[in-house]
Parts: C-alpha cells; structure tokens; sequence
C-alpha cells in the first residue's frame, strides 16, 4: 500500500462492493476483447491512489490471476473477493464515434447472479464505504455489515430503479451521498430540471446528489450548496468504460484519505474524482492507471484548477 | 446609456448586427405569440449592461414602437435599424420539457429576406463588432464597412456552414473569434472531438473558439489554453430563447468595457456571457432583462464564482 500511504495527512480505509468483470469494448480506437473491467476494478484502481482500499466481489475460476496481481500490486485489499466455480461475469459494448451513445451487446451475469457479499469480519467496522452500481439488494446486504460508516455512497442505474424501487429507496434512506447520470436523476425523481431533481432525491435520504453528466461534467448537491464542474477535455480519448467507477473511486479515496467529510471537502473529492475519471479514458480497461503516479494526478490537478479559473467580470 | 457608462472603467462601443424579430414561443411554461425576439435584440440588451452598443437590423412596419423604445430605453443605438415597407422577420418554435430539443415550426424572413446592412458613416470606427447568425454574405458586408475593429466575433449556424461555406471561410479569416455550438463545431470542422474540432476551426483563423453546450456550459479556446464554465444550474427555468445570443452579448459587452482582449479577459467575458444567459431564460423574451440591474448580475457572477469554486484535492 506505497502509493495509498504516501501522503502525509490521515487516511481511512475504503471498502468498494460492486462488479469485476471480463470486457469485451469497441470503440473508434480500437477493439479489446475479455479485457479488466467491472465498475469495483475501476473504482478501487482509482480510489487506491489516494486511500487503503478493500474490494468486496465474485470472479468465477476462469479469472486470469495476472488481473487479481494487478490490482493487488496497487495495494488494493483483495480479502473481500470471491473466487467461485463458474465464469466470470462478462459485458460487451460497442460506443459510438462521439462516444456519447453505447450500445450493450451482451451482458452475462455468470458468477454474479448468486452473489452475496460476505465482508471479512475486520472489515465491519471500515469507515468509508462505496455501494458501486448493483442490485440493491447487495448494496443492502453490505450496509448490514458494517457498522455505522463515517460516510457511505451508492451508485445505481435505470435498471434498479425501475425495477426494484422500494429496494433502493431503503439503501437511499442509509447512504450518505448517491451518485447517478442525469437520466437516472430525471427518471428516479420524474423531475427534468436537475437542480429540481437533485432536491427531490435528497429528500429520500442521501444529504449530498451527484449529478454525472459524461463529457458536461458533474454536478454536486449539498443542500442549498451546488458545485459544477467540467469534464475534463481531452483530444485522445480511447475508451469511456469505466470513467464514472473511476470518478466514484477517485472520489471516495480523496474523501477518505482526508477525513473531512465536510461540503469543501466533499467539493474537493469530486474534482479528484473528475481527475481520476479523465485518466480512466484515455485508454482501455486500467490500462492508463497502470503507468499512471501521484506527480501525474497532481499535474491534472493543477490544470484542471487552470481550466476553469478566472477573474470576476466586473460591472 | 446610464447603464452602459455606470462603471468606473473604459468603455468601448460595440456594434451588433443581426435579426430583429416576432417569436412566437412555445415551451412547458407557457406560450407567447409575437413577442419581441432576433438574435440581435438579445445580444444588444445583454451587451448593453456593460457597453454602449449600437444595432444595425432592419424591421417592417409592423414592428411595434414600444419594442424600439424598450431597447433605446437601455441605451441600445438604434442609428442601425433600418424599418422598411413589409413584415418583419418571424420565428415559431416550441420547446421538449426538458429544454434541450427545440422545434422550429415556422420561419417567415419577410423584410429580412433583402437586407443589406448599411453602417451609419459615424460607426465606420466600432472597435468591438459582434455579427450575430446570419448569412455570412451580410457578415462580411459589415466587415468591409468598419475599419480595423479592435475585436470581431462571429456565430453562425448548421444552415450556413452547408450551404454557404466559401462565404462563412471568409468571414472566419477575417474575426479574431467564433462562437458556435457543439454540433456546428463538430459540422464545420469534421472532427467529433471538440478540442479537435476547436483547433481546426482556430487553423481557419478565429484565435479564439467557443464552444457553446447549452445547460452543459461553454468551452473557451485560446491556442493551447482552455477554459471551462458549465452553465449556471437553475430550477426556474422559463424559455432558452435567446440564451446564446445573451451569452453572446454579455461576452461581447464586457469585452469591450473593458477593452482588454487578453486571453485572462476573455475569460472574465466569457463568464459575464453565461450570467446574462441565466437570467435570458428565466422569463419569455427580453422580459427577465426588463427588471435585471447591476447589482443583481454582480451577485451572480458571485454564485457562479461559488458555484465553481473549490480547494484543489492533495495527493
């Protein structure tokens, strides 16, 4: 854990639960088949750069160890992740030109269908806690197991919320912050304004709303307070698989490194997030983590501070 | 011009051409027929907080004097606006609920149709010249007509950069910068990535491109540097009408109250252009403008410096 431990403030431990999965992904640069994916991988991956993060998920026997190797070698905790008989849960996609529209082509559960998160008994008392995008249920499942957390997310996602609304309605009144796409917020709230949506989500529970929005940036409700901020431009993007697990994990690990849980703070940690979430694209699966170091996060960091500073107009 | 002088800074003239029209507008607020609308009404109002602006447009004898004396009223010359036998220029649209798809249901140019813009001899000087969407033969018209102007800014449109290319190539070597939407970026310039896009269409001339996204913010262009500002997140929204011509002309308008062109100055415009856009689309029309005064828009520019604000995350 080097790179989680590097930093001089305090840092709490993570625990993601959420999907590791083999990818099948074709974009306009290229095509990658049964590549790392899975919206766990890349949170952890990205939440590892800044906090001691503990992965909580199912592979089947077919899952190449080298990925397991990885994500070990990045210090992530893999004491949570199952390995059953079985394949390993599997997804295909296809994005378009713009990559703004994507296109499922297959989606195999496997391993996945009979999940039941069982955290290891040291892990009841992790203080951050990060519910990735899967049935509510599970995410359920995972709350009961650690006790009161400092500060707990979830992700969710049309699927869910059509489907088992009264499920995530329960996870909604215990989780601290829910991040989801903006069409999730129209379809989860029946508002279309977002800063109408925002409220209306709020008040089932979660006292912070995140708004993603892909290449518009993302919006934070706290309250009365709302932040905005880019995306991140990029000229070489390769593969958007992954960027908002990443923006979730960057933005969980900054949060639980420093502690604060504070509306600046969490401000602070969706700009980590936003950060982590540009690296994310620029290549397929963890690839651009890989060569990735905190003096490169800083660099973005500091761009990104430059992208969208300015002196006030005056009148 | 007491709004326009109210500062304690130099203030350039800028000169605007564009339409002058009858909206008729249709969105989930409420309808409205035959209200004052054109590109060149909105731009001018917006520009006219910070700026002595002068309008050249032409109306027919239907136009109603109160529409004349709403804009005089503000400070706006209207030494440029010609009224000639006829009907003036009509557009009819209708808004989705959410706001972000816009069907035009009627467009009548009538006086519009044989416009040629005729420049006051006085105004030959304008050092700051916006020219509005129209056909890039007028754009370059009024080009020829002012000498040198210190800063030139264009729009322009899907229907122009298909039908009228050659023209609109030559009005883009002739402007210091463009303003356009995402989807006419990506038209204009064939490249789908809008960094991409913007650093071709620079290639064309303009050393400054903005990128305008509609509730997704703008993005700004200068060579290597850019610069991000999402839009300002509103429950109240009314009708978007005129948002871009507003952002135009706030941009515009405080560019030349200040008269620095510097890239840290066209910052600053750009943000004063997204505050004007906010408060467009509150209300139908120039409505919302009718009630703005300095003081509010200097508070928003605070809500959006707080809105963007943030500690940079460490690692």
């Amino acid at each position: 854990m080097t790179q989680a431990n590097a930093g001089t403030q305090p840092s709490n431990p993570l625990l993601v639960v959420g999907s590791v999965a083999l990818d099948t992904v074709e974009t306009s640069q290229g095509k990658r088949d049964e590549i790392l994916g899975g919206a766990a991988s890349f949170s952890c991956y990205a939440a590892s750069f800044f906090a001691p993060t503990r992965l909580v998920g199912v592979v089947g026997t077919d899952f190449p160890v080298a990925h397991e190797d990885l994500l070990r070698a990045h210090g992530i905790d893999l004491g949570g992740l199952e390995r059953v008989p079985g394949r390993t849960f599997r997804w295909a996609g296809r994005y378009a030109a713009d990559f703004n529209t994507r296109t499922t082509l297959d989606t195999q559960l496997n391993v996945f269908e009979a999940f039941k998160p069982k955290l290891p008994a040291a892990w009841s008392e992790t203080p951050f806690v990060f519910l990735a995008n899967i049935d509510p249920v599970l995410q359920l499942e995972v709350l009961t197991q650690v006790k009161r957390p400092r500060f707990s997310a979830c992700d969710t996602m049309n699927f869910w919320i059509s489907g088992k609304r009264a499920e995530l309605l329960r996870v909604l009144e215990r989780v601290d912050m829910i991040l989801l796409n903006d069409e999730e917020a129209r379809q989860l709230s029946g508002h279309s304004s977002l800063p109408a949506a925002a409220k209306a989500i709020s008040a089932l529970g979660p006292k912070a709303v995140v708004i993603k929005r892909g290449d518009a940036g993302a919006l934070l409700f706290q309250g009365d307070d709302v932040f905005a901020a880019p995306a991140f431009p990029l000229d070489n993007v390769v593969d958007p698989t992954g960027a908002g697990d990443s923006f979730a994990g960057g933005f969980m690990g900054h949060l639980a490194r420093t502690g604060d849980t504070s509306p600046a703070s969490v401000r602070s940690a969706l700009v980590a997030g936003t950060v982590l979430a540009s690296f994310c694209v620029e290549d397929f699966s963890l690839d651009r983590f890989r060569t990735l170091d905190a003096a490169a996060i800083r660099a973005r960091i500091a761009a990104f501070a430059s992208l969208v500073g300015f002196e006030a107009p005056r009148i």
